[in-house]
């Protein structure tokens, strides 16, 4: 990040590497929130702040500063892509209902340049998408390059509620995890950096969450019945969570876990992954190609 | 929009229908800013700020304050087209290179939640589009329900560049204005409302920009030696947007030209003009589609 010509200084938080360390943060949300340092989903403590030891008013400060270090990385990224460099970032989202997916697009999304995001909601697929395999909507949706693709809901729902419900057999269900794992490498290996984090919110705040949405006309929007249904399999969620981590996590892909009984943790935590992803991919501004002496003299000569 | 629940109070800046005539504002943008009022681009004075008497100092405050009120008539946009409301708002972006039309989409897109926004910018046409119609890739960048679409260019850059360079015959690029009208008046009828802003730098201005470009390596991905090329056809350029005004502007589907010499100037308007936009579709919370006493009860027997 010290590359970035507008920025170089003062803005990285006061970290010792200017990445991962502000203050406030004892371990790197990249090390503390890895699916393996944070134990099984079970016995997750949704209200925790792994690696962080900062009150919200601090979290929340946090947030403002570093989401300018990520707005620039993102300016980084699509300068590059504009300039021909095919890298992206694709960040997964999943999370059982009301965990606040869609909260992170608005205020971690909304700490950038719209036009550098690319957004994909995934619902209940479609009568055309069902004619394809799990993986045709996806592909189509990948962002492209220069670009932060979020993917709220993702490929994943192909095995947490298709597994769940046996949408599909379990003969079918059980191949999508090694079929996942060779389109994220592809994916990778192509130039999209990607992470993925599951939200996680307690069955209280869960509960808190949807009564809230019931008690204000100006949420039921989001309300949707289904959601006490499916609350009905909090076990086999948790269940197909873990078989996503087991099986779908790795150095490459990595899964995170997102405390998010607090959001403004939440936020911060995803903005610090996400800025860890960008610094990764250690990028400068694209040189000029063209001479830039030559231009600047042409542009002297013109009329105002 | 004093039937937003959330803000229903205080958040309209003062104005005295709430909509277009907060504290700075003479005329409201929309009639100030409207192509038959302020006269023909060619004499269009790139730093007047038409309607608006104040600062930039209180349009800046302004436009962070209109802008929570964008962003929550933004909300009830995409909780209605949730709820199966198709309406959709599209905003058309043209101006000549360093207009800022990029920057209209970071700092007005920017303020509002990134999940209910549709942006697409069109550059030189691929291969594959120019194998069809121009309208063929305007169709699919069109806004889904309850969206607010915003394009950086558009089909107008059919009858712009391609009418000054005469990249299709005059014959073709003539009928395009009519064809141009037809799709706008189906595209309003569906339930899109339309708003086409023209941004417009003075001459010096753009010498001042395109330089600074020069000057700055993170801003050299933004020059493009073609811009000073493009100069050279300024009055071409005039008469083009000339034509699409006298040709295209309706009251269904109006064109705004908004002077853009001044950054902050050009944010406000076009913030203006899309708060009116949306207030004019006189959006509720959509009622709830479920017995909401009936799902409290459910609620409430829930275990934490």
């Amino acid at each position: 990040m010290g590359k970035n010509g507008k920025n170089g200084n003062g803005k990285n938080g006061g970290g010792k590497n200017g990445k991962n360390d502000p203050a406030g943060w004892l371990t790197p949300a990249v090390t503390a929130l890895r699916v393996g340092a944070v134990g099984p989903i079970a016995g997750f403590d949704a209200d925790s702040t792994p690696g962080f030891s900062g009150s919200r008013e601090l979290g929340e400060q946090l947030l403002a500063e570093r989401g300018e270090v990520l707005a620039d990385l993102q300016e980084l990224l699509y300068a590059n892509g504009r300039a021909g460099d095919n890298r992206s970032v694709l960040l997964v989202l999943q999370g059982m209902d009301t965990a606040g997916k869609g909260g992170i697009v608005r205020h971690v999304g909304g700490l950038l340049d719209p036009q550098g995001l690319a957004i994909k909601g995934f619902g209940k697929p479609t009568p055309e998408e069902l004619e394809h395999d799990f993986l045709w909507r996806v592909h189509k949706a990948l962002p492209p390059a220069g670009r932060l693709g979020i993917f709220d809901r993702s490929h994943y729902e192909d095995v947490l509620p298709v597994r769940v419900h046996n949408l599909v057999p379990q003969s079918e269900w059980e191949k999508r995890y090694a079929i996942i794992n060779q389109f994220e490498k592809e994916l990778v290996e192509s130039g999209t950096t990607v992470i993925k984090c599951a939200l996680v919110v307690s069955k209280a705040e869960q509960k808190a969450r949807l009564t809230e949405r019931l008690e204000r006309p100006d949420k039921y929007w989001k309300y949707n019945p289904g959601d006490i249904d499916e609350r009905g399999f909090w076990d086999d969620y948790l269940q197909a969570y873990q078989a996503i981590f087991d099986r779908c996590d790795s150095d490459t892909a990595p899964w995170f876990l997102i405390p998010a009984n607090h959001k403004w943790f939440a936020r911060l935590a995803v903005c610090e992954l996400l800025i860890s992803a960008l610094s990764g991919l250690d990028l400068d501004w694209p040189p000029a190609d063209f001479d830039v002496a030559t231009e600047l003299e042409r542009i002297r000569s013109l009329d105002d």
